[in-house]
């Protein structure tokens, strides 16, 4: 999608560390106009999948979800990271570590808001080491219902979970993938032509 | 906005400790059609503030903040509840206590996403102790920027949040005011003659 693209090349700055950071649009503030025309995108290559619900997991993955889920006349259920006192007790959980924040969580879902014949589509704004999106796999598997795909606003290409979660056969489309990063070259991209 | 208490009566439950549960539309599952009508109830009380901004807080509030921003033509910003790497450290900080998980937060906004002049509506799922909202609004105005009033989606009414922030001076609109709850008799909503 050449609007994220350059939406990252003009509103996303790489951090010392190697983190981009989008604060400005995806993460902290969010561009609500821009995250439509990304949950449009994200209806146009899923349509024809029969998604009739969108995981997500807390925080930054709400807000997009909640905007794409719109075009699929659907609902979101979003992942927790930490049981809270009004959450059920009748839950799937996967593990997954988090490299932005240092810190191994468990992915939490009520087992009521995913059932056999659901087909889910998975919405998340990052897909780096696949960790978060792995554990998202997993619950929906552990709930018998199918994953139609997952659809992700930034793959750092350039790191191996896109690879390890297409070998697995599942779909997965990102609407921008960063094949290099730093804080002297800025931000590259993987083109059409590379896939 | 009665369709809302007619949602909280049909979905909702009250589990032991008083806790209401709304965990299928609006804080684990999200309707994102419902969560529309109460953005647009949102933006028919607020529509003549000039709100340029909604603030609220992770994770709950983004769906909403999100779905009613769009009814606005305006971003969100989002409350961080932590200090991730991806996060600059120019912040607006705040104190706040959640009843709900036992905990006390830092509530974190990076500076340079509220401005002075920025006319700002507060949303968020939930109003209780108002130990959230007061921490929001004092963020708003360290910035320098107008609090226009808080949009929520529930307010416990037979707790002293609501009271303490409206008495500051505060707009604070409610779209559903539970007078009363327990296991035994349900949810009792505080009706608009009563206010």
């Amino acid at each position: 999608m050449e609007a994220l693209e350059r939406k990252i090349l003009e509103c996303g700055t790489v951090a010392p560390g190697n983190v981009l950071k989008v604060n400005s649009f995806l993460n902290h503030q969010l561009d609500v106009a821009f995250l439509c025309e990304m949950g449009k995108e994200f209806h146009r290559l899923f349509e024809k999948e029969g998604v009739n619900k969108i995981l997500t997991i807390e925080a930054s993955g709400i807000g997009i979800a909640c905007l794409t889920a719109q075009y699929f006349g659907c609902n979101v259920v979003f992942a927790k990271k930490s049981r809270s006192s009004n959450i059920s007790n009748d839950l799937y959980t996967a593990k997954s570590y988090s490299y932005t924040h240092g810190t191994a969580n468990d992915v939490i879902v009520s087992k009521i808001f995913l059932n056999p014949g659901d087909r889910v589509l998975i919405i998340d704004d990052f897909l780096a080491h696949g960790s978060a999106l792995l554990a998202l796999i997993d619950i929906v598997e552990q709930a018998g219902a199918t994953v139609v795909g997952a659809g992700i606003a930034i793959e750092k290409a350039y790191q191996d979970g896109g690879r390890i979660v297409r070998e697995k056969g599942y779909r997965v489309e990102s609407l921008a993938r960063v094949a290099s990063m730093s804080v002297e070259e800025g931000v590259k991209f993987v083109r059409d032509e590379a896939l």
